[in-house]
Order: C-alpha cells, then structure tokens, then sequence
C-alpha cells in the first residue's frame, strides 16, 4: 500500500557545521557552541551563535551555526543564495567538500579564510534501520520521491540515509521546497519501483 | 519515440508587466518603454525599465520591467523573493492576480501602491499550433516534464499553453530551475502518459 511509504519533509535553510578550531577562532578561545533547539537528527542542534558569509559578489548576514563541532567546517547553501554570494556550490552529499568553492566567515571575535567547504547539499533522507526494513531499501541507495500539491514534482535521484540513530525525515534546500510549494513536516511519498 | 517530445526549458527571473497608466506614473507623462533586448515570444521584450517593489519586510531594487504594456499590471515573483519582500505569492497561472498580495513598485518619477497583482506564476509550456500536434496535446492541458541530471526531478501538473504565435519553451521561476539543477535552454522531455 502506498500509505506505508509516506514520510515527512523538512526544508534546511543556508546553515554551516564549524570545527571546534574555527568555533575558537570566530567566536573566542575555549568557547562552545550554546544550544537554541534541538533538531529532528537526534544530537544535532541549531546553535545561537550565527556568523555573516562574505563571498566575491555579496554577503550572506546572520547564518546559523548548527552543533555540534564537526571535524571539518561545511556550509550548506541554495543555488539562490550562491548568487548572492557570487559562488556555484556543487551539488553534493555532506561532506564531500573537495574542490568546492571558498568564502570568508566573519564571526564576533575573528575571521576565517575558508580554502574549501561551500555546498549545495543533495537532497537526501535520514532513516532508522527499522524504517529501511519497512520501506525496503538500503544505505546509500538513491530513490524517487513524489510530493502532492500545485507544484507537485517527483525529486529523483533522492539519496538513503540508514543509521540506527537516525530519524525518518527527507531533507530538502529552500530552492527545492518552494519549486515544490512544500511545507516543513508535509508528508511525501517514497517510490522505489 | 521520446526524442520527438523534448522542449528547450528557460527560467523566469523576477519579473513585472505594467500597464500603461502606471507606466507614466513611474517614469512621467507619455512615456513608452525602450526594448533591451527580444524575448522568445514573438513580440514580447525584456524592456531597459526597471524598478524596486517595497513589501511590508523589504525591497527588491531593479527588478525588470516586460513590454509590450499590459491592461493590467502583473508582477511575477518567485517564493523566495516573497520571503524578501514579505508577502507570499499564490502559485497562479498568468492574469489570475484576484486577491493576491500588494506591494508598492517605485519608479524614477512615482509610485504605485497596487491593490493585488503580486504572483509566482504556474510552471508553463507556450507551445505552437504546430508542436501541440505534433506532441498530441491540447490547450490548457496539464502534463508532466522530466529533467534530468544530478538534480533530475519531475514536474507534475505543467499547463500547456497553445496559439499559433507561440515559440516552443518551457518556463519555470528561479526557485523551480535551481531545484532542478537546470540551465537556459536545457532540453527537457514531455510526459503526457
């Protein structure tokens, strides 16, 4: 039944992981990330602390850190704000930062240089073991998912998360939610044909 | 064969018609707008104009006006740029502005405060009498289109434009081309099933 392969949908916004080096750095020696919110993926959190994006073109103010520190610094962006910025990031899953474009992150008590490190994220889902069980389908496999509305569209090409510590979410840009006038918590459907 | 149903898509930037009242509003008595350069529709123009629309959160500065004047003023945004201006746009098709959100458009020698008229237009196909044969669809039917690449998604619920001064194009606003990965004058494929 099509019922059993539904699953909600959240739009990330711009945001950016930070290693604890350059936490220091921007924010002040021995400093740490302060919690606003918990987020849907247990142990991750938005953070506070937000810091400007400078790019050749523009700059992005006001970006949310999330936590916790990462051993490598990663910015998530939309094509949109890549424009603002005057950078393309790639299209690519998280971590997989080689070559991608450079910015400067401008915080409270300094600045960092990036070398590399901007991306636009593929879209992807997070997923329990249990849930992959259910659903059929496998780490890393790619899959299609369809959302209802007025402008419905199939994401293909959707890449599987499987991680006992992760929770069932598909995760979008905000580029993708608005081409598909989704909203965060709607319910899209996974077809894996 | 599915060679036979592709179609050259293009993105929609931020855009607005004027009427030609508010045309001299803006920028004075008698004035008709100078072409910049042709668009794809046989008589349609990207116009030298632009303007700034105020929304109750913020402005967007130079946005370019389309000639020919319109009967009516119609601006053309994408959701993202709703979220700038602060109004949220319905997804409509073109001309359909009944109840939509209001801005303000400031031109060099006026002001117009509009009433309604601010929309993010339905992803559309204008398509020749000729090519609606061909492709075996009709008037205002509603379709799907496939992209592809590493974004590859499909739209669903594509309205089909037909008349016998139409160009073949698909077009799409910048929120739906970035979500899609695609670029001006990409080949996209036709599903009618």
């Amino acid at each position: 039944m099509m019922g059993e392969k539904k699953l909600p949908i959240a739009l990330s916004n711009r945001h950016l992981h930070l290693s604890q080096e350059h936490i220091e750095i921007l924010f002040g020696e021995g400093y740490e990330l302060n919690k606003f919110k918990d987020l849907s993926q247990p142990g991750q959190f938005a953070a506070q602390e937000k810091v400007d994006l400078v790019g050749p073109k523009g700059t992005l103010k006001g970006v949310r850190v999330l936590g916790p520190a990462r051993p490598n610094t990663q910015i998530e962006i939309s094509l949109t704000d890549g424009f603002v910025l005057g950078v393309t990031p790639p299209v690519r899953d998280s971590g997989d930062v080689a070559g991608s474009p450079a910015v400067k992150i401008v915080g409270p008590k300094g600045e960092v240089q990036l070398k590399e490190g901007v991306l636009a994220a593929s879209r992807h889902i997070h997923m329990h073991t249990d849930d992959a069980e259910k659903f059929g389908v496998e780490d890393k496999q790619r899959v299609k998912v369809r959302t209802t509305g007025e402008r419905a569209v199939v994401f293909e090409n959707v890449l599987v998360r499987v991680h006992p510590t992760f929770a069932l979410e598909m995760h979008v840009d905000i580029d993708e939610g608005n081409a598909a006038g989704i909203k965060n918590g709607e319910l899209v459907e996974l077809i894996t044909e």
